[in-house]
């Protein structure tokens, strides 16, 4: 009897995130739900910051109505989402009870599985969120974010896997955000935890496909004791995104290993995506091919995208390989974080401003938090000039406890600042909505009525009109010697005096 | 100390084959052949019979100038090509000694490693050639052209490596040009091989990466012993052509294999063709994704295309499912060939004449061929049935002896005609281009003095102009009703009457 291994299907959520933007329509999703609830998965990942993110500030759709849609079209179906921990979809720490908030309204909506991870992998900012899911009697997956470097090896995960077990989870998730993790330590990392925690907690794998060699790794994983692996839909996988689903059956095709996974319920899937997507095209990822020099700036492929973008409005096209350079540097300066939403785009700004103006001739107020301990503590040391520079900056102290610790209860001042807004419908999902983009939701409650807005029935020209500057994450220029940088909702305006 | 796998780069022959329709001029690879000659690469694929045919029929280049401009600039590297046994680069059987001539002068002017190969795994269309190469003292590597079939198994595959192995070849080539070599079956058949045929004689494994899954297959391939593993550098990879390069040295990291490849050497070869790729966008693959409904087509990517455009061309565009349906059906009355050239075409077309004609309504001539053993002998039984038409038609009896012991030695009269060409250069180099290509050689012949055309030089208009009707393997079609077939040189005109 060949071992049954599980499947999560990827396409509505980090599928069209990784490849377009986001910007895939609910509409656009609909049609194949009935196909993939039926098809034989473990899970369904369809919700997460970005898809939050882009409903209220692209699509005008209400993101807690997609949810509700996906829960009613896919009733056999375990709905999964990805969750940040303490900054739960938005960019900052939350306060605990916004945490237990939302996680209750997420279940009560529908969510099933809630993978939640941590960008520096500090357990404490996971804690809250997760006794919240283990409250609602939901699937409570603890994640690892995988990383490269000195100091990370197959036992530091391992030991983080007992960490998250410790804290009750009922899975582990192995987070493989910039294809870094190749076959050799997939087989390691698997086996170690597998051999630490027992065979009765589930190991799940997330990989990209950038580097072009993490299906490999899936295969490893699997022989390792993997029981359940991400994968996406072929007409909607590859590049940035994800392995594709077909190919992964093929894989374990005449092994000791097989999946649930219907053929045909597949080739429908893939025929849907296949005849939507190229109404996507302005939204398409530029780089759709194989990337391994990941493996040296540990960069994901959205993200240098988003800084050639940066560069090019700067005149400084030609600094994209020092930028690529320099972030390895930054990213060991503050301790080797894992690169993933937020920690990615704080150091990837940092390395930009020294390429552009000389290290650390201006530190970013993101990085100076980071290095002050305001994200959590990384699992290496921080240069001490570099905290030294940012507490003088901040006026603040560095810190060592939890971040979340210092914050005072928040529901209610976010409700009565929420009930102010026009268009604002009196539920705690709306003030969770205000709670996590403040910038976006009073425009969003008050166009609401209008409906939801499918962006690629739109001109070409709209659609080029409607991605400039204000995609998450992406950071507007408006003079040669000015720099906007934007992280989430938060826009800081630096002078640059290039180097 | 790792194992060390020995790697054969593809760009310069079946990268570009298979991703920009086989255009790509001399003077674009030259630039990355010292890099790829210092790269530390086992051998250097870099001729074949589309490579040969587009240079004298797209290109005016001289094919033999090629192979020897490869000579000169990589002389660290063993040259590497594609021969079709007793059908040379060409579309019918040779006599023996045009065999010969053909093997000894791409020996001397710089081939060293020679992949043989059958399209019907026929090891009697195989024995001269090998033959040929062996007393020529270059590297002679017999080939087996994978497949799936209810006849074949992996024990099918070593059986057949036993009998390559009694031709006296210097190795095997397991030759997978539609990406069906899953990873299980690669286990066994490299290990099965290893076990039957000893250690000695080194596996070498080619496969396209259509399918997604066979890098996975390589890493198996590799760990039942494979000696020798083809791919492709990143920016020419992937789609229906090869695994990128970079992605099998970055699988293979940590293991107890390793190769021999320098990564700054790939990274300058990775980045010539990606800056000159986008010039050739008008040849470009039209999909680039993943697709393993071949699995059950079995029709190689670049195929389908072809078909595509042929349906289209017939107003019949919505018939392209039938067609890929009726592939297998045609394959199985005709004994289960492997597809690859030519017997990919001539299956591939009488399943178009199936489905728009009315099954067998009409056989093309090839077709006919085939079924009468023409072409060699098939693992399964022919349609007794199919076999009775086509000896009708012909007015020709089945035979079971190797085709080629029919043809009368040729040699001289191939010399008379070729030296009546104008611009002949009185060269056995060009009597083989003449018996080669009769029908496009007087024409490079006259025009050869003017120089090599780059085509990605040349207007958008007047690529696609260039594209349209002589591509070899396309089928132009002058009439609703009218429907021309060309098969290599050969063109033939059937009527149509729709089903």
């Amino acid at each position: 009897m060949p071992r049954t291994i599980e499947v999560t299907e990827l396409a509505l959520r980090d599928g069209h995130q990784s490849l377009l933007a986001t910007r895939m329509a609910l509409e656009d999703l609909v049609p194949a739900c009935e196909h993939i609830d039926q098809a034989g998965y473990w899970s369904v990942e369809c919700w997460g910051g970005a898809t939050y993110d882009a409903c209220i500030r692209f699509l005008n759709e209400d993101p807690w109505e997609r949810l509700r849609t996906f829960r009613r079209l896919m009733p056999n179906s375990r709905l999964q989402m990805l969750l940040r921990g303490q900054n739960l979809l938005g960019y900052r720490h939350y306060e605990d009870t916004v945490v237990d908030r939302f996680v209750e309204k997420s279940a009560e909506n529908g969510m099933d599985v809630f993978r939640v991870f941590d960008a520096l992998n500090d357990e404490r900012n996971l804690r809250r969120a997760m006794e919240a899911v283990r409250r609602t009697g939901k699937h409570a997956q603890g994640t690892i974010c995988y990383t490269l470097s000195p100091l990370h090896t197959p036992q530091t995960f391992v030991d983080q896997a007992k960490r998250l077990q410790d804290l009750g989870c009922d899975s582990i998730c192995i987070k493989d955000m910039a294809a870094l993790l190749r076959p050799a330590p997939a087989y390691e990392v698997v086996s170690g935890i597998k051999e630490a925690l027992g065979d009765d907690l589930p190991v799940h794998v997330h990989v990209h496909a950038t580097t072009g060699v993490t299906l490999v790794s899936l295969q490893k994983a699997i022989e390792a004791g993997a029981d359940i692996v991400d994968t996406a839909i072929s007409s909607m996988s590859l590049g940035p995104g994800h392995n594709p689903t077909e190919a992964l059956v093929e894989m374990l095709e005449g092994t000791e290993y097989t999946t649930r996974l219907d053929r045909d319920r597949l080739r429908a899937i893939k025929d849907h995506f296949a005849s939507v997507r190229p109404r996507y095209r302005h939204f398409e990822s530029r780089f759709l091919g194989v990337e391994t020099d990941i493996f040296e700036s540990q960069i994901p492929g959205g993200m240098i995208s988003n800084m050639e973008n940066q560069l090019d409005q700067q005149g400084a096209g030609d600094r994209v390989r020092d930028v690529l350079a320099e972030v390895p540097r930054v990213r060991e300066d503050a301790g080797f974080p894992p690169l993933v939403t937020p920690s990615s785009q704080i150091v990837g700004t940092q390395a930009v401003f020294n390429v552009l103006m000389g290290r650390y001739k201006t530190l970013t107020a993101e990085f100076a938090h980071l290095l002050l301990g305001y994200y959590g503590a990384t699992v290496g040391d921080v240069d001490p000039d570099l905290v030294e520079r940012a507490r003088e900056q901040l006026g603040k102290e560095p810190i060592e406890h939890r971040p979340a610790d210092d914050l005072e209860p928040e529901w209610e001042e976010l409700e009565t600042s929420a009930a102010e807004l026009e268009g604002f419908d009196g539920s705690d999902e709306d003030v969770l909505t205000f709670a996590l983009f403040p910038g976006v939701a009073p425009k969003f409650f008050a166009e609401r009525g209008e409906g939801p807005r499918n962006l690629s029935l739109e001109s070409a020209s709209a659609d080029a009109g409607g991605e400039s500057g204000d995609a998450p994450g992406s950071r507007a220029v408006s003079s040669p010697v000015t720099y906007d940088v934007r992280i989430g909702d938060t826009v800081r305006r630096v002078t640059v005096e290039p180097a």
